[in-house]
């Protein structure tokens, strides 16, 4: 019997994957939670028949939403994730020698599945420094503050997480920031979603004194081209010097090109200056 | 009427595109040559159902296996492009003060599907700079020589083009190039050909003092985190100087960048130093 996972990138292009094995599958109160083993991506975390991740690739998202603005920042003590149940951000926060995580999942079934079936992804959600809240960030961020470094490590700008992408939500973050804090969030491709870059650095800008997008490859995701969009309250990313960067064990992630993650392509920058 | 093209692009991943025109097919008398029309990357050509390009980030692929080399070498006045008959690595090259591109194509249907189907893809093949030779690559470079620059802008190595990431090939390479010379192959991903990039990267680093890995993302292609080798017979493209490099119009390469190109993920390095 041939078995196969599909994900509908957009309407109109679709992404395959051969299933080796359905591992679990639930309807939780928020999403539809599936994880399968397929032959050339390892395990997969699918929400609502989207990737999450793979065991093959996830590492690339992880390090590039993580070391980032947490180097960036230099001297992060308490950080806040908003999603990210599955604890691969948390895993690469733990690298730093920060003192408090919250991380805040919408769907505390996304935690349960992680712990059980990814447990090098989820490895570092019981970590003494690491507090879980099963809420909805929206409105979490209202009400909490004190961070230096906010990760919005969402799903796609459909469902639940709309609202993650709105330019109310970044002024929230940014109240939720300490004096030097930093925000990023994962904002998608320009190959397919120029528009919604555009908008959304857009927005930040309007919030933030400096907004910069950075960009990792991420193969399993629509267009694979990933861009995170990262908002600074005083803290220029460009002007960071590379020296100052402590040795990280990472596998995707090099500090040798922290500065040139910012840089953009040419077509990339004609998206968000046009 | 719903149609899809699909590609394995391993036996067991599958990206598939929805088809709103089929143009072209044809089988030649080397591949089965399709062009069609799709919704969310443009026109698209594939060679035995694997993709060549799409007119949405062909720029990519022609931009980065062109201006890495030509740029690395500063001078080259006379390049040879094995493969490549869709014309766009031709149409990037002729940005360059060049005096002649030599085209070797083994199947000139390709070349008449793009000047007919691709004509902005296509549009440098007329140029007077640029001789047509309908032949094989392998044969061609045994009996040519005096080269500043050889790009291998070749299918994935499996059918014809075997022996163009065989060791030998390079060897001819080397002598088909002049004193400094530079050549560059299209060598997959390693996100799912890991053992592959090393056997090319040892086979390179025997013939040529210099070999050196760079990156760049293609949507389209397996695995989105693609790989071209250079090897380089007495330039060392780690210490071209980045001020001495002229602008030219692109959309994904930039200048800034041309040195960070070279630096590899850590999970890049490692599998082609294990």
């Amino acid at each position: 019997m041939e078995l196969w996972f599909s994900e509908y990138q957009t309407k109109n292009v679709k992404l395959s994957f051969r299933v080796t094995d359905v591992i679990y599958t639930k309807q939780s109160e928020y999403q539809y939670i599936s994880v399968f083993d397929t032959e050339d991506f390892g395990r997969v975390l699918a929400l609502d028949d989207t990737v999450m991740l793979t065991t093959k690739d996830e590492f690339i998202y992880h390090e590039m939403i993580s070391h980032i603005p947490l180097l960036t920042h230099g001297n992060a003590a308490k950080v806040l994730v908003i999603g990210g149940g599955d604890g691969g951000t948390v895993r690469e926060i733990l690298k730093h020698p920060v003192k408090e995580i919250n991380l805040v999942e919408i769907d505390h079934e996304v935690i349960e599945t992680s712990k059980k079936y990814f447990p090098a992804v989820s490895c570092g959600l019981s970590d003494p420094r690491v507090k879980i809240f099963c809420e909805d960030g929206i409105e979490f961020v209202k009400k909490h503050s004190g961070y230096d470094v906010i990760i919005i490590d969402s799903t796609d700008p459909i469902g639940p997480a709309v609202g993650l992408f709105s330019s109310q939500f970044y002024k929230n973050v940014f109240e939720a920031l300490n004096d030097d804090g930093i925000m990023v969030a994962q904002t998608e491709t320009p190959i397919l979603f120029g528009d919604l870059i555009k908008r959304i650095y857009t927005d930040m800008s309007a919030t933030f004194p400096y907004t910069n997008l950075y960009s990792a490859v991420i193969p399993t995701y629509p267009g694979a081209f990933w861009t995170f969009t990262m908002g600074s309250k005083s803290i220029n990313p460009i002007s960071q010097e590379i020296s100052d960067i402590p040795f990280l064990e990472t596998k995707y992630y090099s500090r040798e090109l922290h500065k040139s993650y910012f840089v953009l392509p040419p077509f990339v920058k004609d998206i968000i200056s046009k």
